[in-house]
């Protein structure tokens, strides 16, 4: 099965994807459906696909969870050891985007080093604490494509990644759930990130070091998952900061993120503009 | 003024401190007070501040932002050079505890490297983004007190802190927020922790390398502050894992958080017994 929020009215609303075709279930997110809203096969008015905007998948998840040096290659291209343990940050929800939105990209006073990081992200199903392997398998709801956007001097400006993983309306979440039913465990799938028509990553998720049901479970003593919870499982090589010179997206950058089975984020840069007062407002049109 | 959040019937509620009286208010908690949900100012029914529960100040924070390495005195104990920029990592909001909780140690083959880390916490009280120092001040609401219990070993696993410190049930939060027309920006507050009825922290949050002002300003050029959001400013020197030998809290450690003018958290640690099943609950009594 495959499920994803919407744009609809003045906020979103869940829907199942059927083809070309989208559902609209009595939920307002698929967060909603996960948490027992609704039931995802119930009947409901039908919209094509492509006259509706996709909001991020989960609009407001409990956690955002993400994993870092986590692919062998990446590992490599960064000059780390491969870990012993997941290493773990986090990102804030208006960090979220759907998975056609436009990526905001900070002030050019602020930072021009924004760099991609295609991932495959992880959606918690059911409440998880204490899970051996096989539960932590039961309590994935299924996968999704997300980019964690990355804006590297915030990120190195000291020794934690968080500032520079969570600005505001950088990181695709989307667009489709896909149920663990049709893609097992997640692994075995190609994933790439695509700058502006050139392949820049490109690798398997087999690669992992710490797949999804691992990462589940070790997260699970420290903390209670719950349905709706999101957790990207890292990037493998390719990103720009280990470029020679390093490349960096700007106004106009066309990313797309893609995952084998998953479906594919496909996301603009643009700049804000700066407000008479100071300020910034992103830039109509 | 003073807010505070307590357990009522099944859920919580947010009440207004007068003295050792607390005014009911028709909102869940004091997050939803500063959303703007009731005026703090308005009547309500009375109870005795001593018949009743704290919860967690604010029981879902969109975003619980920590700060590491800011006091002065921590620094150096840590062996770390002074920073230019403000260390962030987060916690996730089931790790917050109400200010007379017991702190739930995990099980001792999880870890037994528990450490204490009294500190000054931020709430945002309106919605800022690219704000200046002025704004900044200006939307923060008041302060509280939070005790950023780490659980070291987890916390050193990787590079990055973020899984020793949003251990489930472990950070007190309150008990109350004391606004800031009662205490300015939040420096020259004598802060203390104890355990087990010797002090083991004593600073002065004028010791912080960034102030609230500071922080908020900053952590607004990356995301949204909004109503509800807590900050936690960072710890001074003296916490176990600094002391020769390192000294951790365990089954019964009684932690005792200060701040000057704006109150104590008061929590016992109460470890976990396994289930029949391998998982741990919560022991009762």
């Amino acid at each position: 099965m495959r499920l994803t929020t919407i744009r609809y009215e003045h906020g979103t609303r869940a829907a199942r994807v059927e083809g070309d075709r989208l559902v609209l279930l009595d939920a307002v997110d698929v967060g909603a459906v996960l948490r027992g809203a609704t039931d995802a096969r119930s009947d409901g008015e039908e919209v094509a696909a492509s006259d509706v905007e996709r909001a991020p998948l989960v609009v407001r998840p409990d956690k955002i969870v993400c994993v870092g040096v986590n692919y062998r290659d990446h590992i490599a291209e960064m000059g780390r050891e491969p870990p012993t343990a997941p290493t773990y940050f986090a990102k804030y929800r208006r960090a979220l985007i759907g998975a056609r939105d436009d990526i905001s990209l900070p002030p050019v006073d602020v930072s021009t080093h924004v760099d991609w990081e295609a991932e495959l992200a992880v959606v918690i199903g059911s409440e998880l604490r204490y899970g051996s392997a096989s539960e932590a398998m039961a309590a994935i709801a299924g996968f999704t494509v997300l980019n964690d956007v990355s804006v590297r001097d915030y990120q190195r400006r000291t020794t934690q990644f968080l500032a520079g993983k969570t600005f505001e309306g950088m990181t695709p979440l989307g667009p489709d759930l896909v149920t663990t039913d049709e893609v097992g465990d997640g692994s075995g799938l190609d994933i790439s990130a695509e700058v502006d028509g050139v392949i820049k990553q490109s690798s398997n998720t087999s690669e992992l070091v710490f797949g999804a049901v691992d990462i589940v479970a070790d997260l699970s003593r420290i903390i209670t998952l719950e349905p709706g919870d999101v957790i990207a499982t890292g990037t493998p090589g390719g990103v720009g900061a280990a470029r020679t010179p390093p490349e960096w997206m700007r106004e106009g950058t066309v990313l797309r993120t893609t995952i084998a089975r998953l479906g594919e984020c496909r996301n603009v840069c643009v700049a804000e503009e700066r407000r008479p007062d100071g300020r910034r407002d992103r830039m109509k049109g």
